[in-house]
Order: C-alpha cells, then structure tokens, then sequence
C-alpha cells in the first residue's frame, strides 16, 4: 500500500565501448549496452574507427541508452593507456575534435550527446592533475556547455569541471578494488578486478550507502552519480549481470539522471 | 548615376585550407583566408590535426569566411590523392565523422558549417561514380540536412546531391586548364596549372560568361555558384591575388552565397 | 622393411600471423604456429604492432617456423584488404621497409627470413596486375635476393617473380573454394570457406594430385609449394588440425621447403 | 713543408634527415646532406613514410654520408617531442623495428647503417633515465651489435650504451646554448638557438678544445665525438656552412669516425 509513495531510487549505470577498431573486435557491446543507461563511445584516438563509432551509436540509441564522448590521448596501439605529455593546446582541440565526431554519430543515430568521460591515462591524469583537468573542462565548456562531465568522485577533474561550470557527475567503480586513499588499486597488484559476486555488491553499496570496502577493509566514502562496469574484461557481461541484478533486487531502477535518453 | 541601380554581382571564392599536420606546414592559410570567402578545412583524414582543424577555424571566423568540411580519403601519407576501394558503409561513416570534426571546431571559433567539399581522390571519385557519390550525399544529408555540398559542376556529385534534396554549388577552377570534355587537366600534363594571369582571365570568363577556353582553344560552358583557388601550389597567393584583383576589377564582389559568414 | 626406401615427401604449410594491433588481439598464433612449417608475419602496415612483430617472430623461432614477411597496403583500418592506388615508387618503398622491420626482429629472434608473401588487396592485385608484380618482385629482390617471393599459384606475381630472378613458392588454399577459371571464390558468395573436412581433403588432394575440385565440380589444376591455411577464421585452429592429420595419413611431412628453419 | 706531418684532424658533423612525410616536406637535406659527415635518417615513428626513408638514404649513399637509424616515439603529429610512456617491451620492439626499417633502406641504397641516435623526447629522456636508456641500448645491441649508440656526451645514454658494450659517440651541439651544468638551454628560452657566426665559433671550440661557453658565461667541458647541425630550424643551411667553413678553416676535416661510409 504504502509501497507506492516509496520515492524510486535510480542509478546511471555506464560502460566504454566502441573500443573495437576495423578489423578487430574488442568488448561485448551488442550484449552490454542493453543492460546499461548510458555509454561513453571510443572518438577515433584510442580506439574505434568512423564505422565503429557510428554503429556503436545507432545501438546506443536503439536501446535509448544516453551517450557521451570517452576522449583519450592519440595513441591507438597504447590504446590511451599510455600517458603523453601533450600541451595544453593540443590537448584542448583533441578533445574538441573528438566530441565532435561522436556528436555527429549520435546525430545520424537520431540522438545527442549527453556526457563526456575521459579515457584510460587521460582519465587517470586528469583526476589528479588539475592542468589538465582544467583544459579538459575548459574544452568541454566550449564546445558542449551542456555537456555532463563524468569524472573519478572527488578528484580534480570533478573539480576543474565544477570550475567551468559544468554539470558533473561522480563516478565510482563496481568491479574494481579501492584502495584506503580513494584511489583504484593498480591492475597490476593482486586483487584489483572484483569477481560478479564482489562486485554486485560494491555497487549496492555505492548506491544504498555512498560507501566501499577498501583493500586494506577499511569502509570509505564513495559519492556515486554514476556507476562504471567495465566492458574490456573477459568476465565483463557476468559481471554487468550480476551489478545489475543486485541493484534490482536493491530497489534501483538502472536510469540515466536525465531520464530515458 | 545609373551606377547605383546597377545590381552588384557577387562571386564566391573559396581555398583548401587546414592541411598542415602537427609539425608539417602546408599551405599559406594565414595570407590566403582575407582574400576568399570561403574555405574548406581538412579533417583529419588525409590532413589536418585536431590542432591544425580548431587553428584554421578560428581564423576563417575571424575573417567572416564560410566555413565547411574537407573530407577525404583516410590516407595521410597519400594526402587523400589516391583512390581506396573503401565500402559504402565506411565511406559514410567517414564522411560523417569527418565533418563533425570541423563541424565542433567552427562552434568553439563562434560559428558553423555551412558546406562539404570533398578532398581529391574522392572528389574526383565522386564526380564520375554515382555509388560514390550518393553515399558521400547521403551522408552529408543525414549529417547536415543543411548544408550545401560542392561538388565538380555538372557533375555526377552535382546530381547525387540533387537528388538527397541537398543544396549545392557547382565548382569550378581558376587555375586549372579543363579539357574539352570538362574534365581538369592532368597534373601530370604540360600545362595543367594556369598562370597568375590566365587564372585571373579564366575566373573572370566563369564569372561573367559562364565559359573557359579548353586546352584546345575551343569554348567550354562552366556554371560555378563558387571558384577554387588552390593553396597547394608555390605561387597560390599570388594567384590568388591576381584573380581577387580581376574580379574586383570585373565588378565581382568576393563574397559567400549566403552573404557574410 | 622397404618403408625405408620409399621417398619421405614434405608439404609446406604456411599461415598469416601477427596481425594483431596493441590491445587488439586476432588470430591463434601460439596455438597454429607449432602445426604449420611457415609463416608470414604482418609487417605494421595493414596490422602488427612493432611489440606483435617481435613476440611473432620469438615464438616462430621457438617452433622452428620459417619466417616470411607478409607486406601489405598501408591501412590499418581496413586492414589491407581495400586496393589502394600507390604509385611503384610508394609501394617499392614500403615493401622495403615492410621487410626490414620483420628481418630486424626475426634476427633479435635468433633467426631470418626466408620470403615474403604480400597480404589481402595488394596479394590479389599482384596475381593480377603485371605491373604492381613486378614492383613487389622489384622490391623483394632489391631487400633480399636470397628471399623466395610466394604467390597464388601460376598467377602474375609468380611470374613477376621469376623475371626478378626470385626463388618462387606457388601457393594453393586449403580452405578456399577456387572457381573452374582457378581464382579464390569470393568471401562475399556463399561456399567460400571450406569446412575442416573439406580442407583437409582438398589438401590432400592439392599435395597428392596438384588438383583441386572447383566450384562446379570441375577437376582443376593447381600446383603448390605451400598451402595456406587462414589464421583468422573462428574455425582455423580446427581446419589446421584436421588438414596436418590427413596430411599426415597421407604419408606427408609438414616441412618447409628449405629444412629447418 | 712540414704541413706534411701535421696529423690532420677530424669531426664527425651530423644532421637530422628524412623528417619528411608524404606530401609535407621538412628540412633542406638535398643541400645539407652534401655538408655533413653522417645523417641519423627518420624511421617512421615520429615523422619519415618509407619513401622519404628510401629516397633519403639513397641521397645518403650517393653522397657518401654514414647512415645511422634515428628512432622516436611513435608519435607523428607530436613529432617524438612529447614523452610517451612506453613499457620497456614497447620500447625495445619499437627501437628494433625502427632500426630495421632504415637498415633495409641503406642496403638498397648499397650501404649499411652505422649508428643510431634517439629522436627528441626519446633522446632527452634516454639521457637521463638509466632505464629508458638501458632499453635502447639493450634493443640496439640485439638488432645490430656493431652499430655505434650516439647519445648526448656524457649522459646516462652513453653509460647505458657502455655497459651494453656497444661502440658510443658523445654528441654535442654546435648551434645550440648549452646550460652551465651541461644540459641543453631550452628551446621555450631566449638564447636557445645560435647564431650562424655564434654556432661556428662553437663547433671549433668543442672540436679544438672540447670546451663551449655556457649561457652565463662560465666554460664548460663537453667532449664531443660528433657534431650535431640541426637540420629543421629556418637558418640550418647558413649554420651548417658557417660551421663547416669554420671547422675547415680551424684545420678540421669533416669525416665520420669510421672513414668513408
């Protein structure tokens, strides 16, 4: 009865993808992409080719999931993992140049974009490098004032964004391990990816409680807008899965904050 | 007295441009942009980085020229100039990303897009091949129902465009002998490249008489809505110059279909 | 006890590998290169990465694999496969420095190259194209005088090949329906790729009898020095085990023609 | 008379070739390859297609300049001037192949390589990261044992490349300022670039003395094996006269270490 004052939580679940490139497949988009609310698309620098992109797009909008731009540095065979001490000039066109082309995608596809996250190293630089967190912002500002910034929660590209007067969202990981400092633990150590079960778990955690358990068992404060499953990892679909399962069952609705796209 | 009731004619000039790659120059976009009224930025495909792409944008605005896309073929070693068998599906997507590359780069410079020209080997693809064509058409129109396509007048890119309802401009080329048959001369023939004067003289006649002298000497009819000055050449500026100067002289105002950009 | 008088025939068998991009794998190199005798190494052009060039050429070693080089168009996204029209001096050039890079890591590897076999678009167009043959041939020679040049058997690029004085490996397909005129069926019609039962026959057929049945039943002539065997299918794991085991019942030894590598 | 028993002395004098690509050419190598003793050519990571590296090497050959590789990171719109974090694998493989690409070029051209020399950031870095620096020689040793490692004189470069028992060359740089702790005065400075007279009278000081004067003044010891003349500054043809008509006028001849290439 009283069921139905209970206000609906919601949660924005994203994913990279259109990481493929010509010939070669990466991901399990055509799978994912379903079970997400909203999808940050490869601009041709780390990964995807034009037709890549656009067929990532069309799928984006064919399942009314929201789409946003995923920038990275140009570096295909790093796959923008790598980082590259680009000038803040370079830096602010690549990632004009590389909304732009999603942008036209989404528009053929018969949608808009809604966000931009960085990708991999840039990602990671951008969250603790406030420079180039704030030709990043400053880029988005320019050419999409619009646009949500999609950042590590807290970090400086939050910051930089906020700063440009952006909208932001704060995203936090469901399958990988925190360390106590609110940092990701290094793929590199042990225990860095979380099996399905660990973590649907820590994402019900992000969303009922703002919080994580960290490596070392020490509860940390997560504020969540958003909710990253990664799309790269051989185990991505069960893990996708079980996140959005467990979130179900915890009452949320798998949303993106704008509503449908 | 009369003078004031005589109507100004007006003819629009226009230059590639944006075809430096990182620390290669080409062109001489600077002393070139004033003196046309429109230009057609290179993409990134078979030129022009993303620096490159927002550098020359911001300088078309800056002096009022009509921006548009320039894409071509993804070959940067090749400048676009040789053909690639690419499928429909990808040549597309090309074009589509392509022009939103230029497409965001002219918003951040405080404007927008107003044409598509396609670069080299695909432009002269796409004026014999009406597959080619049509897709490069159908792309532009799904990407900017808007905006104009030029193409070699009279030519199957001409028709193609026509036919996806897109608005379009007939090309044709100051500094290039044609052949009787329309055609441009090959390069790779004595005589190809007109001139400063003879550039001048032909623009003059497409303005005024709708004709060129063909490189037999006989008379060839040749509708332009635009004229290319090429920026490639050593001696593109004073060309460039040169037929400015005629068309003045001639009663030719230098300036974009649409009026100001 | 006249088993041992009976002549040991040997068969090559070869495959195309290293073609995988920085984070982008394909093929079943580490699970095919231990079965086949040869094998040809994208050389970064069309694919292959300097790290995947090198960990190839390490493992083919390991396995005693002869090693070729396998040049292909410039064009990573479409992965060598669309023509694309290089003048002879580009395509000479590249075809030259193509081999060096797969020579510098096979010797880093302990070894050395032993031919070279042009990939997808620019293979097809030198069975075809006198002039493009020769230019490979012209190259190959050039780099490496001592390298045998494979091609499809009987075609233009033998012959090039043997006008450029080269040591020729005709080459058949295991896997590949061929037409009554002796081309490869095309991808695109259904039929093309043969099952691991059928290509382990036509196999055996082509080493036994230089015949292979055609796609109208038609017996056909094909002689081989090596048969191909793809790499890059889903079934190629399966396809080269079934070939090696009828080739082995049929009394062959897989080996390369030159022994050891 | 007793000229006759003067020892005549030498310098190696090096430039930076074959930094062009496609259609964008770079450098005056046709008019300073003549004046230089050897020539690092580029490998197509960070600018130089295969037939800018052939026909460079070509040129070489003709002119009996020694050739060396001149490796960078893959970085072409950064042109190797922006530090890219490669593994060490990536490194090694990347140096190899380079290496090999340039190899197979001096062979056709009729000559071998002698040398190599990193690029850019590639350069910096190795001459001050023992790690980066180890990688390169390790790889360089690998490719080609007896290649000479030129590095900046008296770097980690150089230790590096002494402890992979690699023949080194100590470089130093005749139209550049050097910093009084011997690093090179920033491009980003005033004062970085010599002048035509200023770098002549610095080439003789290094070659006569193994001494420069540095930006405050003070005299500084660099012991120099090579001279470099940068080859992509606007004023490269007038200092690399100045600087050999200086050398020669000192009593210098202009010789690679090794003789005749």
């Amino acid at each position: 009865m009283n069921a139905s004052r209970k206000p609906i939580r919601s949660i924005d679940l994203n994913a990279d993808v259109g990481e493929s490139l010509g010939p070669w497949p990466m991901g399990v988009d055509a799978a994912l992409i379903p079970l997400v609310s909203s999808v940050n698309i490869a601009c041709g620098a780390h990964a995807g080719d034009p037709a890549t992109i656009l067929r990532t797009a069309v799928l984006a909008a064919k399942h009314r999931v929201a789409i946003g731009a995923h920038p990275g540095y140009p570096d295909l065979i790093g796959f923008g993992r790598r980082d590259l001490e680009m000038t803040a000039a370079d830096l602010r066109a690549s990632v004009i140049v590389q909304v732009g082309a999603v942008e036209a995608a989404a528009r053929v596809a018969g949608t808009v974009i809604r966000h931009v996250k960085p990708h991999g190293a840039l990602y990671n630089r951008s969250a603790r490098d406030p420079v180039v967190a704030a030709t990043i912002a400053g880029a988005v500002r320019e050419v999409g004032p619009a646009l949500t910034l999609v950042g590590l929660a807290g970090s400086a590209s939050i910051a930089a964004a906020r700063t440009a007067k952006l909208t932001v969202a704060d995203e936090a990981f469901a399958d990988r391990r925190y360390e106590p400092d609110g940092s990701l633990r290094s793929r590199l150590l042990p225990g860095a990816m979380l099996e399905p079960g660990d973590a649907a778990a820590q994402a019900v955690s992000i969303a009922n409680d703002s919080t994580v358990s960290a490596s070392d068992g020490s509860s940390l404060s997560v504020k969540a807008d958003t909710i990253c499953i990664h799309s790269d990892s051989p185990a991505a679909l069960e893990i996708a899965r079980a996140v959005v399962d467990a979130l179900g069952s915890a009452g949320f609705r798998i949303a993106h904050r704008a509503g449908d796209a």
